[in-house]
């Protein structure tokens, strides 16, 4: 099994409730590629969207793709664009939205073991 | 520490020789930075430059950030973009160029043990 393929082509869930909104999340590249450590995700949050607000006891890496965003960390929110990287250690309360007019894009990678979806 | 970066503001490691040409590379978020699992290194491959055609026991993710390329895998070129996403699995020979004329930008992760840069 050869992966190449555009994060694009990959069958998107939707997120939308109480906690989140305009999200459409995508597994890049996980454990049914034989990925054993660690899970690539794209996000595509719509303008006016959000990821939820929440912690848990795994990391995040996450690369911003396309667009412009912020991310909330200590109380704050963080501008953050095209090109920024961001790690967010286990436990610590973050939320991503999309404050922007256009999509906002991040990858957002995860220890094997947590949920990739 | 509360890690968000861009990662041109990342000090570079250039990367010349015979094995590999026009090649710029950054630790975006790695052991340094309390990322105990995996290691995101950002790569920019001048036009007509490329990276050592090699192999090693660790695997890639990899996110395609700026720019077009090929990826060289069983013996043959396969073209990649912006957005393109590649598994590459432990032990298999691979290889990335810019063949294009702008420079071409990705993202290459890495687990926790692997040599960062």
């Amino acid at each position: 099994m050869k992966i190449i393929r555009h994060f694009e082509e990959i069958e998107a869930r939707s997120f939308s409730g109480d906690q989140v909104k305009g999200v459409a999340g995508r597994v890049a590249i996980g454990a049914a590629d034989g990925a054993a450590n660690f899970c690539m995700r794209l996000f595509t949050v719509e303008p006016g969207g959000h990821t939820p607000r929440h912690s848990h006891d795994w990391e995040h890496e996450i690369l911003v793709h396309e667009g412009k965003g912020q991310v909330f960390r200590d109380g704050s929110w963080n501008d953050i664009e095209r090109g920024s990287v961001i790690f967010i250690p286990p436990n610590e309360e973050h939320q991503l939205r999309n404050n922007d007019t256009t999509p906002f894009v991040f990858a957002c990678l995860i220890p094997q073991g947590a949920p990739e979806l």
